[in-house]
């Protein structure tokens, strides 16, 4: 239990260096974080796109975004994404020998119901999902779509109401209606989509982190105090 | 009623160089086209932005974009709005010595109800707006938002639900996310929100258009017909 209580006592003292204003804006949004819901995004490659995807992750509270790194390496941009990227929880899968099925596989074991937007034969429409199990949404390049890895492990397959001759979303547009979706029927339902306590406590070191300058040097300080005085 | 003569022989005379599987779709997507709900773009400077709201126009059945274009001219990209120019209908706002001002009053003088996303302080959540009256919806510059001129004849503020640290969406996201939402309502309402017949028919000429090559060459070739053999 050292480790927890290390971690209790780091809290403590980064709180002092961050706003009391501050620190009731983070835990605000920290209560409304989910991981019911997580983003997977397999080899998008244009840079104002993901870097969208991950700016509405962080305004719909989905945590945690994944990123299947095959073919073409993810470079935020500052400008779009808005640093939301420091708010959210993110895992690279880009040195495996198949990121796709590594990544899917991964969440598989945590429970996931693997969910890719598509205009598959059995296609259902989004808001037909069922949210009890949690959700990976899927999206593939711009261009392509999902690779074969995804559609041959995908449990649903989702597609949205289109009216027009193009047939497909923009891939950030696509992203942000299927969480704006879900998010409206999480808060409707009675499934409790929050952060675990134990995931809620290590976000919130993480944040106080991001709301300190030169949190590093404050860190520093508080592993020498630490060790000097270590904690029964 | 020359025109209108003119304009019926023109869609049988196009009619004949579509198939009919074209016909059927060009048909299909204008039974579900609307300016029961119309796009203002206020100076939207990134290519990839205003194209993604074209792409997602198109998608929704929105016909009608308004581009007031006060400090940018639009140059779509069209890797990202897929060709959904030529199925909208674009009115441009440039020469004017106020565009913004002369746009909005000159959708006020059609009935419109404008309606600006903003953090105002009277701001509405979009779900709770009414559609009686057709709706225009106006958003502002990426960095700066909407002008202090459209702030001053908005007829309503709406927000969307967030629940993040970041503020704002990415304007491409915002809009699908308005179009989706208000598409929806329109659909489960009572409002017939559909084009008039004389909308539908010029629109239908102009699709027919943009579904044959070198249709510039078959309407002259009709118009030399039709010179020759007037309708009384």
């Amino acid at each position: 239990m050292k480790n927890e209580l290390y971690k209790e006592k780091l809290t403590e003292y980064l709180e002092g260096f961050v706003s009391e204003r501050r620190i009731g804006r983070v835990k605000e949004v920290l209560d409304k974080r989910t991981n019911h819901i997580t983003i997977v995004l397999e080899d998008v490659y244009q840079s104002h796109n993901f870097s969208a995807v991950l700016r509405s992750a962080d305004i719909f509270g989905i945590q945690t975004v994944n990123f299947i790194e095959n073919r073409n390496k993810y470079k935020v941009s500052e400008d779009v994404s808005m640093g939301s990227t420091q708010w959210l929880s993110i895992n690279r899968y880009q040195n495996k020998e198949n990121n796709t099925k590594q990544c899917l596989q991964d969440l598989k074991a945590k429970g996931y119901k693997i969910v890719a937007t598509s205009l598959h034969k059995n296609s259902i429409s989004l808001n037909q999902l069922t949210l009890e199990k949690p959700i990976a949404l899927v999206f593939g390049t711009e261009l392509t779509g999902i690779t074969k890895d995804v559609e041959d492990v995908a449990d649903e397959f989702v597609t949205l109401p289109m009216f027009g001759f193009t047939e497909s979303f923009n891939i950030s547009v696509c992203a942000a209606l299927c969480m704006y979706e879900l998010r409206n029927k999480l808060e409707n339902s009675d499934i409790s989509f929050g952060l675990t306590e134990a995931e809620k406590k290590d976000i919130y070191i993480e944040w106080l982190k991001a709301s300190i300058k030169k949190h590093d040097l404050v860190i520093k300080e508080f592993d020498l105090k630490y060790s000097e005085n270590p904690i029964k």
